[in-house]
């Protein structure tokens, strides 16, 4: 595969265009629109003289590749997914582009990943949650500035900041309580993940708080996907507990759980109520829609981007740290 | 930012962990699996030396960046993430990572996203669907190399394939009619997708086949969102159209029409049966499952892949055009 670079030079371009080179960088660097016309005409120009502009080994003359890595957990989540195109809408404005990669939650897999990423010369790492060390993070900084999603850190160049899902996780329960719940079945999330542990422990303190007996056969293992959620309903029916509603560790556990109940003709939320945590886009068209804890995805990308740019040595916009919501809709109802 | 390249060589970094080059190397790369004692090492050596392997500066100077573009429309798309996994997961053994960029089904802005993934010199592209015209892409591709996926295309350097999605559309209709469906409403996704006329011709055809009157008030266009589809189909109950089976676009579409008709407490599949299109992983979790078309989106994205390779000089594994397929599940019914 020959790719060398040609000797054409952007001035060339430019002449042969009739237009500034200002306007060639502009149209190449995809910063700002340039007329129909024009583009048009550079198109035919580039292609003409087989122009190809090296911009990657000028970035690298400048100690700088524009290029983020993200380590992401899994390509297919919907979940992260929302959350880089927040990352990708900012960065891709102050003139960087994303290179993604995938940990699948293995400690071993994503310190190998963060690894290649440090080889390819990314400017920045953004690592979205996942199963490192703080230390192994605070280690790979060393080298290159890093923002991690899920977990609480500070260092020279790391900084990590999570959602507050245990308070979040209290704001379910409150709701269920004050609808009249008081048997109320858990599903939850892999212990060896933070979130799932903090929603775990709203569950157990929110019951205690208004003196509800936290009973352990309600509190059933699942592992954040529909199949877990599945399970974790037929043992609760098979096993013969009385609840009247399900709090789902996440959203997917909660489609799981419906169609447990749709399976053995349990209407939601006529017999039980369920509600989830995400607020993943499809559970507005669940059947009923899902009541749910609202993580503010494309939010935490943005908040994530703007921490990441002034550690580039690039300005960037104003940092919020976006807060999680109880979002009403159709699956919890009022008992008496 | 600083960034360069520090003088610390691989052999000097082998030394001092007291292994071979060859060692470091598999670890730098992630090729192969590293025991956990020499991996620390090796850690700990290249954090305490500060070695930065200038891979990409290597690959530079041997032509090529190890890395390929991938065009998707959407990086929140279940459909498109799929593919994805697929692609990377061959490309990552043949030592490539991907670079990212979302074209929105914009032709604009997917051929400026293309442009910018040539200036960062990727080795490879690949366009999954999208709006650019064919000439478009044989143009880029006399620049790099181009895999496109959703289209028929065969060039020096571009290749281009597509899925039947017009034969699977007549199987869904084969097995509504086959069912004892005569009055079926047909969804239509987006008139500038291919995917969504092929679709269209099947419904059509099939039922010209089986002697069926086409009613044009059964026919609704909605955009492969869920959106459309509830939309659809409250268009369709308000203007009191008869039907006993829905065939929606695709699965998206699907989900909206299924909570339109629980809005109005229409049964599923027992009023009214739903067939949809694509097998997004949540299609065997509504309630009740859905009967779909399934689109071998993996195996699309390993074909790929298996096709971009060899154009790169590699050798590409077998090349399968993978076919869809009838997956039924509980949504249909027979109707006597």
């Amino acid at each position: 595969m020959k790719n060398d670079s040609s000797s054409t030079t952007l001035q060339e371009v430019a002449d042969a265009a009739g237009v500034s080179p200002a306007t060639v960088s502009r149209f190449l660097n995809g910063t700002a629109k340039v007329a129909d016309d024009k583009r048009k005409t550079i198109e035919r120009v580039i292609e003409e003289l087989n122009y190809k502009p090296n911009r990657l080994a000028q970035s690298l003359k400048m100690g700088s590749t524009r290029t983020i890595g993200v380590l992401t957990q899994s390509l297919e989540s919907g979940y992260f997914n929302k959350t880089m195109t927040g990352i990708e809408d900012v960065m891709k404005a102050a003139g960087y582009v994303l290179l993604i990669m995938s940990g699948h939650w293995h400690a071993d897999e994503e310190a190998e990943r963060v690894e290649l990423l440090i080889g390819r010369r990314v400017d920045g790492v953004v690592i979205l949650t996942g199963n490192m060390t703080d230390a192994q993070i605070l280690q790979f900084s060393k080298r290159v500035p890093i923002v991690a999603f899920g977990r609480k850190l500070e260092g020279d160049r790391a900084i990590g900041f999570s959602l507050d899902n245990y308070a979040a996780a209290c704001s379910a329960m409150e709701l269920l309580i004050e609808q009249g719940h008081r048997r109320i079945a858990f599903i939850a999330g892999p212990s060896d993940q933070e979130d799932a542990r903090a929603r775990l422990a709203g569950y157990r303190d929110t019951l205690a708080r208004h003196k509800l007996e936290l009973d352990p056969n309600l509190v059933v293992e699942g592992d954040f996907q529909e199949s877990g959620g599945l399970l974790a309903v037929d043992q609760l029916l098979a096993s013969k507990q009385r609840f009247t509603a399900i709090f789902a560790g996440n959203d997917l556990t909660a489609y799981g759980a419906r169609l447990a109940l749709y399976r053995r003709s349990i209407r939601v939320p006529d017999d039980i109520s369920i509600i989830g945590f995400d607020d993943l886009h499809s559970s507005m068209y669940t059947t009923p829609p899902l009541t749910t804890i609202r993580q503010p995805l494309y939010e935490v990308g943005t908040c994530i981007a703007n921490l990441l740019l002034p550690m580039l040595g690039q300005p960037g916009g104003a940092v919020d740290i976006p807060a999680l919501s109880l979002v009403v809709r159709e699956s919890v109802r009022r008992i008496t």
